[in-house]
């Protein structure tokens, strides 16, 4: 591992920064420009830290960046992946500087400074990580892999081009392993490695009642208004012991039998009165029988990601408006098909609602749930390069947010994911004031290092 | 009564397009500016008509318009209440024309043409008739009462400044009723005359959880959801036969007997297959037990006006919000006090909420519900006038709106109402596209001149 110089850490922190000023926001078409502008700068980015080549691919949304640097036909070969789009900033104004803007800020857990930016973790730091620690095996030429880098702009919003990108290019990724920095570690002294992902089902909802905006007075008791509608309707999909009522939504879920719930319990350092006290709640919710743990792990859910209707300005409208939208995400588990949840959530939800009101319901996107297989090469690997960066071992564990993109890795391209994340939970990505650990960066680099180490043996 | 000639109707018209440019918002900060102009040309309006004297009164919110005419102090005193604010007029992209560019378009219900505009009906245009009718009494020496006037700025907003006014004004507002157009008629050819009004209890809900938003993948299943548990609190308001399930709700409420309810029903001319049809639904939905009409007259009921929380733009976002909010209102009915049902309505709420969510709930305004007494004489001159104008007797019908003021009127001066509204159900008060039809406008300034007649004889 090449360590790296004090104006090393100078010089790649002021390129991430740069990196972090593009307001890439893929959910948002408005960002177009700023999107290519961003993909632009990470091709020149992956020429400048010593790719053979590098190219933007145009898709009919965001654009691909790939890039290579093939050292030696007989080596083996390590496919990155990482996404330079970004979450939407919004809700403006509970940021504390402009989510833009980056600055460097020292926290409780950053006691060395950390970047707060939108993007900063997720993706575009963890990104620029694996960018720097290429550069620095190549300038130091010890790099004994092959490296390919596909870096997308749709990963926030269901990367459905990139799905396209790689059924119509097996061959030019062709690789053994792929690796992926975009989850996180539990705290930077005992580390975790992340060995599965939750799935994904995101739904939109719109209740539709009557033809115009009414007055609540005059029809007021006479029709079902949309609003409470909706209400009915989200409420009617979790039940009092915290389970989604979906029929059949449980069907394909793997139970995991208690010897191994209790072992991943006993091996994690998850501790329920810090995790409360760190969000500022009296008590956790969720399925009855399992532990916090396992429902943000090894259990599937169902959350409302917004909710809109009728007059939400200042002061008080007596109006009945008609309609009432909701963004509603379910979280999968194996062997969960998000293609079939998303078809019983629109099942159930018609057999419910009476004549009264109609419903449209719009998939937007999803993705199957994902477990790393412990007995890989690249999982041994990437065991070795965490020891060696922190001194320990890290702690398998399951993470409950999705890349939908992994298990199609795997279907498509028939190769398996490591998940080598360096954020922290406490990090706020997709929050307001998002941002990641300056000592964050610099270890992910080495352990990436390490990783190739290992991996070109 | 003073026909309004030709060139009268059009000077009228031209005057009232005028006073529904003003954008008098009174809900949002913002417009205040142009309240305090709306009330400037309200003031000079009312001495052109041919008041003695006119004044502009401040207010901690937004003015009060007073104006008077003595013709002689031995004539019986009409009082006459109204207001310039209007409503806010969004959703702004569902209006055919600017709200505050008033068009005359011909539509079915109106083939003499209608103007469209935000208050065209509610209740610019219905104060407007009350001057233009005093104005014609004025100018052709017939008018036997003394008029006052007091047109009022926070109608929309609960007319907290206004009952002030009242409490300190009361010799100052000494008359013998209180005429308000600001209802409406079935319909042209049978007209009704309002005879009630419901109450309103106007609430406003924040359920707080996290300490800030939060990725739903990392976070999902462990923590209640404000936004489900918002839907949850909503849902729990009303039960599957549509009655409130606020403990104490109907504790107060009158129940009407079984032929008297019936008997309303025979004299109403409304039609629930019409009703449906003019909302675009295909079913009603109520309370259990009692009929449309009953649901929107007699019956309390309990509306969602407005819900938000999260990510509600383009696209998707993976998020739990920290909060999520409500705008709900009650209407009321004789004998419930609306300071007693929202007390319940909070009470029942933090009854029933869990220890893993808190909420916030704020009382926006309220007032009770009016019953008018069909005895008096302003009842039997509103008979007459309108006996004079259509040509058939009003059918006597309770109102599902609310005007908050009207009983205070009653407990503070001692003052019955009249009311004698010319707007229709389908003029879309309070929602896009709101406006008023001229042949209503014009009667209502016929039969407001000939309940004078009848009330100075």
């Amino acid at each position: 591992m090449n360590k790296i110089s004090e104006q090393q850490k100078k010089e790649f922190l002021d390129e991430l920064l740069e990196f972090l000023k593009f307001p890439s926001i893929s959910a948002d078409s408005s960002y177009k420009d700023d999107l290519n502008k961003t993909a632009d700068w990470v091709s020149k980015s992956l020429i400048e830290a010593g790719c053979d080549s590098s190219e933007v691919i145009k898709t009919k949304g965001h654009p691909i960046v790939y890039g290579e640097k093939i050292v030696n036909k007989d080596y083996p070969t390590v496919l990155v992946y990482g996404h330079y789009d970004v979450q939407p900033p919004d809700p403006l104004n509970l940021w504390k500087s402009p989510p833009f803007e980056p600055v460097i800020e020292k926290t409780e857990i950053h006691p060395d400074g950390a970047i707060f930016a939108r993007g900063a973790c997720d993706d575009k730091g963890q990104v620029y990580m694996h960018i720097k620690a290429f550069q620095l095996m190549v300038q130091n030429q010890n790099l004994n892999c092959n490296v390919k880098f596909m870096i997308e702009g749709e990963e926030e919003v269901g990367s459905n081009n990139f799905e396209e990108f790689i059924r119509n290019n097996k061959e030019k990724l062709n690789a053994d392993i792929i690796l992926i920095s975009d989850t996180g570690l539990s705290n930077i002294n005992s580390p975790t490695l992340t060995v599965g992902l939750r799935g994904l089902s995101y739904m939109e909802i719109k209740v539709i009642g009557p033809n115009r905006d009414l007055h609540s007075g005059t029809y007021g008791g006479t029709i079902y208004n949309p609003a409470n509608a909706l209400a009915k309707i989200i409420t009617s999909l979790i039940d009092d012991t915290g389970k989604i009522t979906i029929p059949g939504f449980y069907d394909d879920v793997i139970d995991i039998d208690k010897s191994k719930r209790e072992e991943i319990e006993d091996k994690s350092n998850f501790n329920v009165d810090s995790f409360k006290k760190s969000l500022g709640i009296n008590d956790v919710k969720g399925e009855k029988g399992y532990t916090t743990l396992e429902r943000k792990s090894i259990r599937p859910t169902l959350d409302v990601n917004g909710i809109w209707g009728g007059y939400t300005g200042e002061g008080s409208k007596t109006v009945i408006a008609s309609e009432a939208s909701a963004k509603i995400s379910m979280r999968l588990v194996p062997d969960q098909d998000w293609n079939k949840i998303s078809d019983l959530f629109i099942e159930y939800i018609e057999s419910i609602i009476p004549d009264s009101i109609s419903v449209e319901i719009i998939k937007h996107h999803g993705g199957s749930p994902y477990v790393t297989p412990e007995d890989s090469k690249g999982y041994k690997c990437a065991i070795e390069a965490y020891k060696d960066t922190f001194g320990v071992e890290p702690i398998p564990q399951k993470d409950g947010g999705s890349i939908p993109i992994v298990p199609m890795f795997d279907e498509v391209l028939g190769l398996k994911t490591i998940l080598m994340g360096f954020g922290l939970d406490s990090d706020s990505i997709h929050s307001p004031n998002e941002h990641f650990g300056l000592k964050n960066f610099y270890l992910g680099i080495d352990t990436i290092q390490n990783f190739y180490k290992h991996f070109g043996k």
